[in-house]
């Protein structure tokens, strides 16, 4: 029960006040079995905690019970987005992924390379994970193909994989996938999944034909898959929503993308949280909220690594006092999902969070790990509640109803 | 805020472990007053203790607040399914009650024996609840009605009620029903609600019609009522919902035909829960679902016997020993709805619910009670939550979004 993007929209009103929503990927943790004690629950991470005894505390759920997120629908909550409601296709992402700006209208595929037979068929879906640098000299060769009336572009991201982008007008989906999920197959031909996307189904199945013969003396990269087309979903923006001028700061590509997704600006930062953190105190005066996010606690949870997880807990909270020193009037520390070494890959357990303002109450919660932010005054939320509260406590929602 | 069962078919993927998901029916209850403790406060149920201080602990509601679910809904929820999307009728019910096996397009009603006088009019709508034994000798009479194109099947139930079931094709609801629910009227005509009803509508007229003549010298159950007319619901199939060869074991027929209706395989079993624990350990190679029905429960509490109930929770606790032996990946216990014995019937009381698997992570409940789940980590949740949790908590959901 909360009221849809537009009746937020209706309520925004202007205000001098500083929002920053801090995203440590994949937060959320569980208990190592050796010690019961989850990272959040390991690390030294005092100044998290002191602020966590003057917050509203509690945990949050990005989809639903269960439900693992990935990375966008996992961001999109935390922008006060319901990832039900705003759906983002795989191409979309992968293009995000790699910086690539969109533009509304563009089709957008993940690609493969893959390997075939002397028959067409598909002998390796990943073309044996072929070095990117071999990857990069491909996409040039599949950058010479013309289609009428549209613009192509191929852009390799990480070994195997590229993305395809067509660019021009008129372009529709839904699109069946070329990828049979099966070796011994050759590739599928695309399929119109709806009449409007008749022309573009034979705009792709030209680009796969003409790919063909340019890679025939490449094996074991002879050929590509693509799957997850898609266009840049049309969603209200963020700024408009939630009327603040809003800066993305991220060294990780795909979150650059996420939030140029919903309309925020993105600034140029370094590779490192304490370049982030510098970024956000230069661009301080320009911007009233700003989303920073932090990748280390992912990395080291999908690399199944308890202690690199604390670790790099333990290195966001060290410069958390920089943050701090800003005076946000509402700062937001939580997460796109869990991330628990011990499943060394994102899980469905709800994500702690804490909001802290002025006006945010007091709950019991002194410690901000998984099982004392159970005890919060945010309860057990839906991410995309995060962003509404954010709001209010800055003092910039009017009241609902006279 | 969640998927709904075709957004969570799409996540569902397959995997070697196993799910147990254990139903104590009417498990809820109240603290009775003379101690201030409820029925599980009172038990000596120490495996349930143990397991739910290693279980993510919480309370299911099942159908909304304040409201007291049946056990056909009740059950749903726990299946995963949103009883308030997939109502199933009173009839239908009726019949799984007597593990009648409903073909689709089947019509089934509640019917009762009735008594009437002179003029028709009822006198008693039960009959004088008419004896087992004389009630199945007059469904004997009824089974002797035939109607054009459609099979009659009349089947006993208990003391004065029957089950009506029309087979045939063409049949279709809704119809009102001929139970004025009052006496000093007579039994009313079914009407069609819906244009396409007409046909059955007249076919459940001719029946009552010729029902009367063969039960006039049958006094007190000398006349019928039918109710709650209703098809066996489309609904999807949990097997293929979640990905699982699924077995139900219950001694008690409603609970049976509630599985069979979500397209579970029914096993045979004997009538006691250390039957049910046996049939269990002899088919675990065979499934990775099981669903297994405890009565013994809500049959104290329905007597309003606070102490046969509390008996009946440390007869079952002493067979979990056995059930955790077979080492299930997911084990969850909880129950379909609550049956305090003070209130000697049904209740709308959340019910305690508990998860226990490698990755529940951790809470601090460490006792399975009312009292207690409240401060757990699956908070107060609706029933068909667990299911999506039992899923990722197997490792058999796959992430949403990329």
């Amino acid at each position: 029960m909360s009221l849809d993007l537009e009746g937020l929209r209706a309520l925004a009103v202007p205000g001098p006040t500083k929002i920053v929503l801090c995203s440590l990927d994949g937060l959320g943790g569980l208990p190592r079995p050796e010690t019961g004690k989850s990272e959040l629950e390991t690390a030294r991470i005092p100044n998290l905690h002191t602020l966590a005894a003057r917050s509203a505390c509690g945990l949050i759920r990005h989809v639903g019970p269960g439900i693992t997120p990935g990375s966008g629908p996992g961001h999109l909550g935390l922008f006060g987005y319901d990832p039900l409601r705003y759906p983002v296709g795989r191409g979309v992402l992968e293009a995000l992924g790699i910086d690539f700006e969109l533009r509304p209208g563009d089709l957008a595929a993940r690609g493969n390379f893959c390997t075939v037979d002397a028959e067409g068929r598909i002998t390796d879906r990943r073309a044996g994970r072929v070095s990117t640098e071999v990857s990069v000299g491909l996409c040039e060769r599949l950058k010479r193909i013309t289609l009428p009336g549209v613009e192509v572009i191929v852009e390799p991201v990480k070994e195997h994989r590229f993305v395809l982008v067509l660019r021009g007008p008129g372009l529709a989906g839904p699109l069946s996938e070329t990828d049979p999920q099966a070796t011994g197959q050759p590739p599928l031909r695309v399929q119109a999944l709806g009449p409007a996307a008749e022309r573009t189904a034979g705009l792709v199945n030209q680009f796969v034909d003409a790919a063909r013969p340019l890679l025939a003396d490449a094996r074991p990269a002879n050929m590509i898959l693509l799957r997850g087309f898609d266009q840049r979903p049309d969603m209200p923006r963020f700024p408009e929503i939630f009327g603040v001028k809003a800066a993305a700061i991220a060294a990780y590509p795909m979150y650059r993308g996420l939030a140029r997704l919903v309309g925020m600006e993105v600034l140029k930062t370094g590779s490192t949280f304490a370049d982030e953190v510098a970024t956000l105190r230069e661009h301080w005066a320009g911007y009233d909220f700003f989303f920073l996010h932090y990748k280390d606690t992912d990395k080291a949870g999908e690399d199944g690594d308890f202690d690199a997880k604390v670790a790099a807990l333990e290195r966001w909270d060290a410069l958390l006092p920089d943050i701090l020193a800003l005076k946000p009037d509402v700062l937001v520390v939580s997460g796109d999902h869990a991330t628990p070494a011990v499943l060394a890959g994102h899980g469905w357990q709800p994500v702690p969070a804490l909001l802290a303002s002025a006006y945010c109450g007091a709950d019991p919660v002194a410690r901000f790990t998984e099982r004392d932010c159970l005890a919060g005054s945010l309860g057990l939320a839906p991410a995309h509640h995060l962003m509404p509260l954010a709001m209010a406590n800055a003092l910039r929602f009017t009241k609902y109803g006279a």
